[in-house]
C-alpha cells in the first residue's frame, strides 16, 4: 500500500548531524504514519557552490569545536554510541552509490544505519571498499555484485545528478528534509518536518 | 535571593534567531527555576574573525533564503508576529549599549523584547536613535539620559570588550547560551541548555 505522507531524507554519509537523523528517522516516521524516501547525496558540490572546498567544520575552527561537543551531548541525549572519527570527513561516495542503486530494497535502512555507525560509533573508514563490503556481507547480501553494480557509469551518473538536484532544491547542508515541497535543514528540524505533514 | 541556576543569553539585536529566543527565554527560564543573564554583544567581530564582513545569510544566498522561510515557520509555531525587515541586518549597537549600561535594571527584559519586536515584527529601524528613544519613553524611562549614559566611552568599551569575550568563549553565532560552562548555539538549543541545569 502506497503511503501518501512521505518525507525525503537527504543525507551525506560523511555528515555528523546526518548520523543523528539516520538513527532516529525510521521509528519517528513510522509513529507519524509517514514513509521515508532515503536520498543520499554528496555535500561536496553544494559546499563548493558556496565557495567551500572542505567541511565548514574544518574551515571554521570555532564551528568545528562546537559541533564535536554538541554531537557528543546529542548522542548522550538520544542514547546513541559516539566515537569521534579519526578522520573527518570520510568518503561516503561508495555507500551513497549503493543506496542510489538500490533505493527500494528492503535492506537499505539497515545498511544506512550500519554505515553511519561504522563512521561515527566505531571510527571505521567507510571510504574503504572492504569495510563497505563487510557491512553488506553481514546483512547477508552479495557484496561484490552490489558494489560492481553500484559502480556502473549509469549509477555514478545518478548520484551525480542527485547531488546537482540537491543544489537546485536549495539544499546547502545535511541532513535536510523535504515534505510537501517544504525544506527543513538540520537534525533539529526532523520533528518539525514530520509535524508539517499532520 | 540569589538564584544559583543561571543561563547566560548571548544575543545580537540584528540576529533573526535571537528574536525567537528573546521572546521565549524569560518564561521558559522562570518555569525551570533559572535566572537569565542578558548578554548583548556584537556579532560583527565574531563574523570578521571567521572571514565574513556581512551576515552569512547575505554572503550565502541559499542559507539566507532558507533562513527567512524557516523564521516565518518558527514564528507561526511560537505564535510570534513576524514581518520581514526591509533591511538586514540592522544596527543593534545603541540598543546593545543601553542593555550593557543597565544590566541589572528591572526594565531590561521588556526593553530587549520591544527592540526585537520593532526590528522583526514591525520593520522599524532599530539603528535609528529616535526609534530607540521612543521605545524607552513608552516604558516610562528617561530616554535622553539613558542614551547619553550608554554612549559614555566607558560603556562603549564595555560592549567592545564583551564582544571580544564572546570570541574567546568560542561563540560564532547568536543566540548562544552558556550554562555551567557549556556552550549551546541556536534558538533550537534553548530547551537543551535549560535542561542541562536539571
Amino acid at each position: 500500500m502506497e503511503n501518501n505522507k512521505r518525507i525525503e531524507f537527504w543525507f551525506d554519509f560523511a555528515s555528523t548531524y546526518s548520523y543523528l537523523s539516520a538513527m532516529r528517522i525510521e521509528v519517528m516516521a513510522q509513529q507519524a504514519g509517514v514513509a521515508v524516501d532515503w536520498r543520499p547525496f554528496l555535500l561536496g558540490p553544494a559546499f563548493l557552490a558556496l565557495g567551500w572546498n572542505d567541511s565548514p567544520f574544518n574551515i571554521y575552527p570555532p564551528k568545528g569545536r562546537y559541533m564535536w561537543r554538541d554531537l557528543e551531548r546529542l548522542c548522550d541525549k538520544y542514547r546513541l554510541v559516539f566515537k569521534r572519527p579519526g578522520k573527518f570527513p570520510r568518503k561516503g561516495i561508495l555507500a551513497a552509490r549503493l543506496v542510489c542503486a538500490n533505493e527500494d530494497a528492503r535492506w537499505v535502512p539497515d545498511f544506512v544505519r550500519a554505515v553511519f555507525r561504522a563512521n561515527f560509533a566505531e571510527d571505521r573508514d567507510i571510504g574503504d571498499r572492504a569495510v563497505i563490503a563487510e557491512i553488506l556481507s553481514v546483512q547477508g547480501l552479495s557484496a561484490e555484485d552490489l558494489i560492481v553494480a553500484a559502480e556502473e557509469p549509469a549509477n555514478k551518473d545518478k548520484l551525480r545528478r542527485r547531488s546537482e538536484q540537491a543544489i537546485e532544491l536549495g539544499l546547502f547542508g545535511a541532513p535536510s528534509f523535504i515534505v510537501s515541497g517544504e525544506l527543513f535543514w538540520g537534525n533539529d528540524r526532523l520533528e518539525d518536518a514530520l509535524a508539517w505533514l499532520s
